[in-house]
């Protein structure tokens, strides 16, 4: 059988179990989440003996340090995805919810009720956990998932997928409701990104390039996962104390994820009292700083910027700053060089701060609060299968829900159009 | 100049000119909208004029009648695209309403702040009132769009587009707030649905053939306009006066739009009762009526359905008819052959009524009201922009506020992530 075919026989099947799913209450759903948890600890050994074959290929391919680091599994990592399982457990289920039910002049009840997507094609990139993260969230929202990890973590997702569909399985839900794509073939994840006949969406989880890759060759709807170019502007007046933990927090609490802050911007009535002593403090911790010229007449040290700078996400240890003039040339700015993830401002000023956060174009703006807490956990919407930065369906960070959609549900009494 | 580039410098004054819309308030947005109605009015010479050249062309291409009819204005038709655009105004504006607001243990606020999506594509076929149309409703909804409708219609709509961009400018409004490509080339469409670093979305409304063609090209995310094979079920019991009254509504009313029905199952424990009356009737209005071997015992009138025709939207006077030995064969039969459309049942039992709610999966689902009801205006959303059958981000009708998206807004006091 080719793989477009393999991969429409997956779909098929997924599909047959979205039926399954839908007609599966929370109980159940939930049963599962916990079988698939037990199944994962009490078979822990398959799991690390697939990883390690992953582990030595990736090792005899001379992989980066951090790469390796992110593939290896070991006791504890299995633990925690277990963990992750029976915490979606406890979740809410949104599905069969009804919003906005409304009594329309001719008697007839018109109500959205909260259905899962169906069938969702789920392409990632190497960390294995994301295998059982991603199962787990779809299952909870009532989705067959068909996944797809990295060539490098291709033993340990087989047998990670293979277990937590067993689980499901135990809990009286359809195996089919949790695949993993067993070829590793760079061709199946063109073709399933063209299976738009058979799949309701697809989440690309990966680098800039990859996920640009994955626009161009989609015609299955895809729920992009963008990179993160994030703004802190310190406002005049502002709070400076509360400006710099911001701005500090910000940039070095961990500085590899998209939340984190590429950019300072600083208005140029506070520039003198601030900046001293909060780029000392990120010198003291190993951050670059990169600085325009009337912020290097402050703070001589840091390293001119170039304009290739302002659009460019280090995930690293660097920050450019820059002195604007005024609160409208911060908001020209962002609006320049925002990748639309996540944008913060630290200001005293009432209206400044109702207009940044009408006017700024991102998936989350923040008002006196660090960016880096943009995440699904500390927004309450338990766990995230993601930061969605484009804007049609779900807009940064995604939880269960984001996993749904609605349909309109109509209940008459015999009325038709006139 | 080439093509993509003068759609890029359109796209980019239509990102200019949504900063401005995002700050417009809803009076100077509506404003605009009556200005625009003005505008059309005042000119309505021009757009005739423009229009004549058109219906001239297609003349002389020897298009088909129903295309002429949908390509001609005249006044009434110029007076009822005003009347729409000032219709619109009189809908509430969804922009910065912020729901589900919260309070984190933290102490940060975090709600979602409803924003307009940015800059629009909408590609359409023949009618120049979609132009129109299109306009009011993206404008409202505070986006910037950029219109390229169908090549027979060259000369009206780019008439259209002048006069309501100069109302909106006389409002206030940036003139690149609408914006029409004015290039007949089929080229530029195809370049418009890749200019995903410059579009928020993309709006086709079309055929079948025209939309597959559109989602295998585009790398903007699409909001899909899908077919409507739609299904009513009479099961058993029910109320057979009403079914009778639904079923023909479904199939009569209006056969040539997406949401008329399709194909009619009947439960087989009333078909006998039902079917002679409704079939006749239908016959006697012109339908042609397929039907499957036992309906065919009870009306041999019909000609013998066959299996292609399951799948298959006529969007005429056609209807195919099955009977079904019961409500499971019912579910069975709308999940295999369903468009995703609209389904309705009419039953008079509960638990049926609640698992076809619950079960169907479809942008609509329907107890005891005709499919013809599935419309933005019968549901109370005002005007459409069309309907969704997709599951991403809007689905069934779409108004003004599924031309919107949301961001996160969170109030800090200065929450860091610990």
């Amino acid at each position: 059988m080719g793989c477009r075919e393999e991969l429409i026989k997956m779909a098929l099947a997924g599909r047959e179990a979205t039926r399954l799913l839908a007609a599966a209450g929370t109980e159940v759903k939930n049963r599962a989440l916990h079988s698939m948890a037990d199944s994962l600890e009490s078979n822990a050994g398959e799991i690390l003996a697939a990883n390690g074959k992953d582990v030595q290929a990736a090792k005899k391919n001379g992989v980066a340090a951090a790469l390796l680091d992110r593939l290896t599994l070991h006791d504890k990592r299995i633990r925690e995805m277990a963990k992750g399982l029976r915490e979606i457990a406890d979740l809410p289920d949104p599905v069969g919810e009804v919003e906005h039910e409304v009594i329309r002049p001719n008697g007839m009840r018109v109500g959205r009720m909260r259905v899962p997507l169906g069938v969702i094609g789920m392409v990632y990139e190497a960390r294995p956990n994301v295998t059982a993260d991603a199962a787990g969230l779809c299952l909870k929202a009532g989705n067959a998932v068909i996944l797809r990890g990295g060539s490098e973590a291709a033993e340990s997702n087989r047998a990670i997928g293979r277990l937590v569909s067993a689980g499901a399985q135990q809990a009286g839900l359809p195996a089919a409701a949790i695949q993993v794509v067993g070829t590793t073939e760079r061709k199946a994840v063109e073709e399933l990104l063209t299976l738009d006949s058979y799949l309701d969406c697809v989440i690309p989880r990966g680098g800039k390039a990859f996920l640009q890759w994955v626009a161009e060759k989609a015609s299955v709807p895809v729920i992009r996962h963008g990179d993160g170019n994030c703004h802190v502007y310190i406002d005049a007046p502002s709070d400076l104390e509360m400006a710099e933990e911001i701005a500090f927090n910000a940039k070095v609490q961990r500085p590899g994820v998209c939340n984190a802050a590429e950019k300072l911007l600083v208005h140029q009535a506070v520039a003198a009292q601030l900046l001293p002593k909060l780029l000392a403090r990120y010198a003291a911790a190993g951050v670059e700083i990169r600085g325009c010229r009337r912020v290097r007449e402050i703070f001589p040290a840091a390293v001119p910027v170039v304009p290739e700078d302002w659009p460019t996400e280090y995930l690293d240890l660097i920050i450019a700053v820059r002195m604007v003039d005024d609160f409208a040339a911060a908001l020209d700015h962002i609006a320049a060089y925002s990748s639309g993830h996540s944008e913060a401002i630290v200001t005293a000023d009432y209206g400044h701060a109702e207009r940044f956060l009408r006017e700024v174009d991102a998936a989350a703006v923040l008002v006196n609060a660090s960016t880096r807490l943009v995440d699904g956990g500390q927004f309450g919407l338990g766990a995230e299968i993601g930061i969605s930065t484009q804007k049609l369906h779900a807009r940064g960070p995604m939880g269960i829900r984001e996993l749904t959609t609605t349909k309109f549900i109509v209940r008459g009494s015999g009325q038709i159009r006139v």
